[in-house]
């Protein structure tokens, strides 16, 4: 056995079940060991930000890392902005990335570079297997890494010959970092502070956003008068149905900061103090009132689920009847007539079928979406948590395949969409269940408001630099070319319409609504 | 005057004249005085891997550095795999990435990375300007540090309060090192040993393949009956019409290795002794004989037409005529019947009209380009140095840009013309004169090729690995998507025809060619 099979065989042990990937060369011997191994589906991407991002959407879903197999250097750097997505996610992923063989790097050939140094500002475990022999050992140690609770990003670069090169020794899974228990004092002191804060708040971020941990809050806050909030942006919101309803933190940093202004005590779940997304001249870039008292409650290598439940008992909080703290808006009727953000969140929020995957990268056409499904069935939300624009297709792809008995909605912002817009191409070749809404303004409209806010004066060249027409993008066409079915609507009507049809039907379907 | 217009002014100083962009928020103030600062183009690419590969494009053929602009590290991460590429054919850019403010960075927003960091691996020189009086200083020192001989990747790193912050003070050009001189004794000792040597050879690379240091190179050939060859990649080689032909190493290592195999003599002009693209189990990775004798004639920061001329009065080469290593093959004429790599290149060469520049990114598909178009009129031929596909849509645009009266010819095969698909949305914004040839094989077929070398199995999962039907990719179809007409040709005849329509039309054409 090769070292190639050996990594292929320590991940499978591992748990991990998929490989997104775009190979080359050096990483042939893997590609061949893929037949040998039973237990891993190889998944191609056409370019890598396509791979990492499928990465991402899997491991959200499935709480279990998939693999990457990325080709040198600038394989990988093409996926690090996923990556970084990934990582404020909370995501595991095995990151394999190909290297020359180890005598060959130091001759400078054209592919050459530093492959550790492009891994590790995204990395939160970084290694270079340098023999056959140590390639199994390292894959399990990668495994358990990515493991660690929340989720971490391991990236394991694999010169060509450690991957040709016999013997190959594949590893048992290792034990990945459980996490922890929040201590009894910080418990304690925390239910204090609840009990006599004047107006406490719970922020919660990272797994504190399933479903049972969102119900604990809210009883929490019931108990004792807290608001609760979450994060802006968060890897996975479990809502709709059942679920309780929490306010989101505002994405503008003066709404945020307005938001929170006279809590007195925040008390941190799985996440940080808030800070703005961006400085903005004569700003404050934390937007926690200065009075306001911060306690975490659960550190991100803690059990926040666990944290919840042990504050619910102490604070005496019964048992919750299913259903307690869910939305109490009524569902959207089928809208009609014109197309915009709002008519457009109540199409999707009338027309989403239970168990829906909802990745968000709807920008400000999408702006609506969220607090206009929160009485739609049961679904999941998984936001853009890193900022870096091109997440959304390719999210999508992973958490189809991590979930395939459900269906998956993409809100998808033009702009975005086009950072990567290859992802049609494999949604179509898996035949995966992915309605991509495309949210057509024709702009970087996000950037007219941030332009604005900032201080800088508008221009006839930032106009041209946020306007996406001329030429008009056409995403009917665009989906053509890489064999998905699509339509482009005008109205609100034709989109709940076009909404239906595309979830009734199997596989991946595009819908251009032009707002 | 603040930090960004004193950046601005300081790039239009040092002769930066374009500006290849994907701006966000903390950019703004550099989008807004863009209005302020005559003298600068912004151009729009709808991801950065684009907007980097527009820079090498346009540096390539300008002999000057483009900026870029760039949002955080993910905004470079995802340019990062075109610098690679520009690094390798030594090219000069300014490339200026936006950061948070000083005093927000340490807040870990969502954006938060380490951009030096992401910056290095890639570039030259790094530099973050932190107060706004710094910037303008700091950007004359990039453009200088760009513009050294024979060209550099300078990042420089752009905190959102240095761009906002006044003063700027904007700074004038500084003095780019100059190309030194190959001294007296190089020049010597080499004249001597291709007196001498039984079977010498010159490899030229870099700026030693522009028409005069060919021509030189070519006679000095003649003169002692040396071999002229290239390397097999390269930044820029000026051929046809009355330029000399040289020999091209080839690509597969075992084929260049037998090509230099008797050599007693290689003297190296810009370039380094010859290695593998990749290392495959058994084989040596350096190509050259072990009896080969090497010397270096210029090194990369050195002057090497000047060596080349100096040398060639040192061996007393007399006047050149005009033409005397030109291409002794006929012009092939417009082929018939059945496309295939051959006739696809017999329609190029054709066809090809005076001044065009070829952008080849053909892979396989590509193959017979190069040599077939021998005798085509005079031409520039630009490749993919660094091995990071996704190079040829982006490179046409920047070519096209920095030379707009020249027809421009991408040679683009299919699997890596996704990579960066996008590139067609700015060649159709900006009417570029860009003839896109796609070379629709429908697969990575370089990869069937490169598993055999490796000595791996051939394997079902790696046949679906390198496939690319299923669906089938309709460029036409993409590029309608992106305002690009478009057409597919399935024989010669086809294709020489819609090459001729191509290039007699203004703006950017599509022609996806069936292999």
């Amino acid at each position: 056995m090769n070292g190639a099979e050996s990594l292929l065989r320590s991940l499978v042990s591992g748990g991990v079940e998929v490989c997104f990937t775009n190979p080359g060369t050096s990483e042939m011997h893997f590609v061949a060991a893929l037949d040998r191994v039973p237990g891993m589906r190889a998944v191609l991407g056409l370019q890598e930000n396509v791979v990492t991002g499928a990465a991402d959407g899997y491991g959200r879903m499935a709480d279990a890392p998939a693999s990457t197999l990325l080709h040198l250097g600038p394989g990988l750097a093409n996926g690090l902005a996923n990556l970084h997505n990934a990582r404020r996610a909370h995501t595991p992923i095995v990151n394999v990335v190909g290297d020359h063989a180890v005598d060959h790097a130091h001759l400078d050939a054209p592919l050459t570079s530093d492959v550790e140094a492009v891994a590790a500002p995204f990395s939160h475990w970084v290694r270079t297997s340098k023999t056959s022999r140590a390639v199994g050992r390292d894959a399990a140690e990668a495994v358990a890494a990515a493991r660690a609770h929340p989720g971490r990003i391991a990236s394991l670069i694999l010169p060509a010959d450690a991957s040709w090169n016999e013997p190959g020794v594949p590893a048992k899974a290792l034990p990945a970092p459980a996490p922890t228990s929040a201590p009894d004092e910080t418990l304690e002191e925390i239910a204090t502070r609840l009990r006599a804060s004047e107006r406490p708040a719970l922020l919660l971020g990272g797994k504190a956003l399933r479903a049972r941990a969102l119900e604990l809050a809210a009883a929490i806050g019931r108990a004792t008068g807290a608001r609760v909030l979450c994060d802006t942006f968060y890897g996975r919101l479990e809502r709709g149905g059942d679920r309780a309803v929490i306010e989101r933190l505002p994405y503008f940093p003066e709404q945020a900061a307005e938001a929170i202004a006279d809590v007195t005590d925040l008390v941190l779940v799985h996440t940080k103090a808030p800070v703005g997304f961006f400085a903005y001249p004569d700003k404050p870039s934390r937007l926690t009132a200065p009075a306001t008292r911060i306690a975490t409650l659960a550190e991100l290598e803690e059990d926040a689920e666990g944290a919840l439940e042990a504050l619910a008992d102490r604070l005496g909080v019964g048992p919750i009847e299913p259903g307690a703290f869910r939305s109490t808006d009524p569902l959207p009727a089928l809208p009609d007539g014109e197309l915009n953000p709002v008519s457009l969140a109540q199409a999707v929020a009338a027309t989403m079928p239970e168990n829906t995957i909802v990745v968000d990268e709807g920008a400000t056409g999408g702006f609506f979406a969220l607090p206009i499904t929160a009485s739609a069935p049961q679904h999941d939300w998984l936001a853009l948590t890193g900022g870096a624009i091109g997440f959304g297709m390719p999210c999508a792809i992973g958490a189809a395949i991590a979930c395939p008995d459900r269906p998956v909605l993409d809100l998808q912002a033009d702009g975005s969409a086009m950072y990567t817009v290859q992802a049609l191409w494999t949604q179509a070749r898996e035949s995966l269940d992915v309605t991509t809404l495309i949210l057509a303004n024709r702009s970087y409209a996000i950037l007219r408001a941030e332009l604005d806010r900032t201080g800088a004066a508008p221009s006839r060249e930032a106009e041209r630099l946020f306007d996406l027409t001329g030429p008009e993008l056409d995403f009917v066409s665009l989906a053509k070319g890489m064999g998905v079915p699509a339509e482009r609507v005008t109205d609100a009507g034709a989109l709940g319409k076009a909404l239906g049809r595309a979830y009734a039907e199997p596989g991946p379907k595009l819908i251009e609504a032009v707002l």
